[in-house]
């Protein structure tokens, strides 16, 4: 078994080049979910990752439609009785570039510097998913493989995997499998390879806000009506107090308080005052006042503005009231907040502080509710020995603040458990411009997936 | 005298047709002063009121470059001896259209339907620029014009006039003349022509606050960064209380109170809570209390926010923490309030209301103090009694709420006194999308001016 990790490892060094291309050609397709415009790009992803399973011997890969965007269908057999079926989880859409003047190169023409590489998608998650194929890659070149893959890659993740859980339901049968590798999650450093055990949910809104009844001159009606900007600023200001504490009613009620070993797993982590401020650029956090930073964006419930308009946003002034105002606002959820309660206290909060003179409405753009998984399961075990084997070092293990939806329906609908980790970087500007992969990273994670693929297949389970 | 007046209206009537295809033309160049995309267009503007100088018989006409956007000169003389000279004031700037998808004809492409000729600057201010031109080109059809016209047309005035102070200083002799024509201003209602001598002042500016170095993933930092939206969405919230008062320090120091007698003659105006409500489409008013709304939008001091912007605004969810997000606010000013004040009180309210963990600079866009006419100057007498000769009724004298820089400046620089007035209503829609131009009042407009031409010449001076 060792040597014949140590032989594909040896194979993958080899091609390593020559499987890049693969990866740098999936980047420059414009697979943006959220804008219904790139609906043909979103096609063009789906059938270039179809190519790829046929290119690596797939057995079986088919698209299967859902509501919005088309879930990728792949199957990799192994020839051994009994082996084991790895589910593997990826996401082939990405986040919209903008702002796009912001990016040093074009975000969808790939760009090698400094020992990374540049665009969007390279780290969230099309250069994730590639760790998983280039490992089996790598493999299949010297052997059978020792398990069998399952594929599952969706389209619809960055705008909150709206089709999966009733595509899940429908399609139960086609992805029996003994667990999930989703390798979506990240490193808390480049040192800190990292099993993530629990996860944020979400629930995200749009606001729109209705003063006037149209556009008016500030001069001729200035004092006279309700700004909508300003009964929005209003609204939004009023949602927390002045030591970052949530103000919808009954928004804590129902989050489970940390225990004393949460916190010592949390503090271990090692990522403190310091790191948050490199990370963000800033002279001064801010959060809910009587937690940690860690502690903040891992298990405590957040609430952010996501994006706001209204007016005039052009260059010079224009004295204008406008009609409307609208806003994007989302909660990242931990266990037991459900998303729909989110919405009632929303509604409530709204009920209670909008001002008269206007009207205003929600839409629920997207909503997951947290998850933990199990540290203890044999597969999460089994990942974490070989990132010992390659890192030299532990895995941290992490509650992450990020949402993953898929990890909880894969849990409730196919009964699986999943291994949750991944090679990207807090520093790789995911969601933002000059979203980039560290290389170095990248390979040895491939050479992770490689021990852990031959790991899982017999080794740790004794 | 009056045999003069009739032949030239009945001339005008005649013609009428012929001469609105010259605004139709004029409305075709998209002359937006606030996008320097538009600088072409600017200028095709500029030389088209020259072709229609030279076609009226001016006997010098040529734009003369400013800072930004050039203004038109012209001259058309009388050959009478000690003629009046009145330099008309226009600008053929017009507001940016958007947003562009609520306009139910095309802004650049004028349209006539039930009355109205729908376009940008249709009302504001290329139609009642016209109403002069048409004035002086149905006289110049029967006799020799009583008195000589000069014309200032600018290119900044939606954007606050920037260059005209200087311009103005740098060519005070040219513009020498014995009052100013202005009909910048509007009408009460359709029946309710109006002569302004009081107008509202403006103070622009451009926040911009800071959070985050870079725009960051909510789910990975959402807890530990005050994101800048929240940021600017309490400041703006702040800028005013529950009864609608500025809380910028020292705003109201420099406003001089109502006197009983300009709260009679605001009444007068009829402008009452329904008027406001049916013009703006709400059901309820809101501004500061104490004051009725003719009071805080015709002599009260306003702010409002005129636009705000950050984060993702496009379609679907996109979870992201911008690192930076604007707005832009302006404050309507009363006498004896100085823009410079309100910057300096603006800045003094940021430094106390700003969270201190982001960063805020502000940037003045426009600015100009507010300014009151005298309603016995001779020639707003005179066009006081044409309007009575034409409308059958009074007019209304009002302190509109609205800020024409020029007016001020024609004062201090040139020495000049305007007639202040307008043929535009309020359901017009200026600054807003389907801006409209009323047709019989427009032409009645015309009839109007022409009266003027010939009462100020001689009649009413006795």
């Amino acid at each position: 078994m060792q040597k014949n990790i140590s032989e594909a490892i040896r194979v993958y060094r080899r091609n390593k080049e020559e499987y890049f291309k693969d990866l740098e050609e999936f980047l420059q397709i414009k697979t943006i979910s959220s804008d219904s415009q790139y609906r043909d790009e979103i096609r063009e992803g789906a059938d270039w990752i179809v190519q790829q399973f046929k290119s690596m011997g797939a057995s079986e890969t088919k698209i299967l439609e859902t509501q919005k965007h088309p879930v990728v269908y792949g199957k990799i057999p192994s020839s051994k009785e009994d082996a084991l079926t790895v589910l593997v989880y990826g996401h082939y859409d990405v986040q919209p570039p903008d702002p796009i003047d912001l990016w040093e190169s074009p975000p969808f023409i790939p760009d090698t510097r400094d020992g990374n590489l540049y665009a969007r998608g390279a780290s969230d998650m099309k250069g994730q998913f590639m760790i998983a194929l280039n490992a089996i890659k790598a493999i299949k070149e010297i052997a059978d493989l020792p398990v069998n893959f399952k594929f599952l890659v969706e389209g619809e993740e960055e705008i909150g995997s709206p089709s999966i859980k009733s595509f899940l339901e429908i399609n139960k049968d086609l992805f029996k499998s003994d667990f999930v590798l989703n390798l979506d999650a990240g490193m808390i450093s480049k040192k800190k390879p990292t099993l993530v055990y629990g996860l944020r949910g979400l629930a995200y809104f749009e606001v729109e806000v209705k003063g006037p009844g149209q556009d008016l001159h500030s001069g001729l009606f200035g004092g006279v009506v309700f700004n909508p900007i300003h009964a929005l600023c209003k609204m939004i200001a009023e949602m927390k107090d002045e030591n970052g504490v949530i103000q919808l009613p009954g928004f804590y009620d129902d989050v489970i308080p940390l225990t004393p070993e949460d916190k010592e797993a949390l503090e271990k982590l090692g990522m403190d005052e310091s790191f948050y401020k490199s990370q963000t650029n800033v002279d001064k956090l801010f959060g809910e006042k009587g937690f940690t930073p860690v502690e903040r964006v891992g298990v405590r419930p957040t609430l952010d503005v996501n994006g706001i308009y209204g007016g005039y946003t052009g260059e010079g002034p224009k004295t204008v009231i406008p009609s409307i105002a609208k806003a994007k606002i989302s909660m990242r959820l931990v266990p037991d907040q459900s998303p729909e309660n989110v919405r009632n206290q929303l509604e409530r909060f709204f009920e209670m502080h909008a001002p008269e003179q206007i009207s205003w409405k929600i839409e629920m753009l997207s909503s997951d509710p947290a998850c933990i998984t199990d540290p203890e399961y044999f597969a999460v075990r089994c990942f974490s020995e070989s990132i010992e084997a390659i890192w030299g070092v532990e895995p941290v293990h992490q509650r992450g603040g990020g949402s993953i939806p898929i990890v909880s329906y894969m849990k409730k609908i196919l009964g699986l458990e999943s291994v949750l980790s991944g090679f990207s970087l807090p520093e790789d500007n995911i969601h933002s411009p000059n979203e980039k992969l560290d290389l170095d990273v990248f390979h040895k994670g491939v050479e992770t997936v490689i021990h852990f693929i031959y790991n899982v297949s017999g080794d740790c389970l004794k």
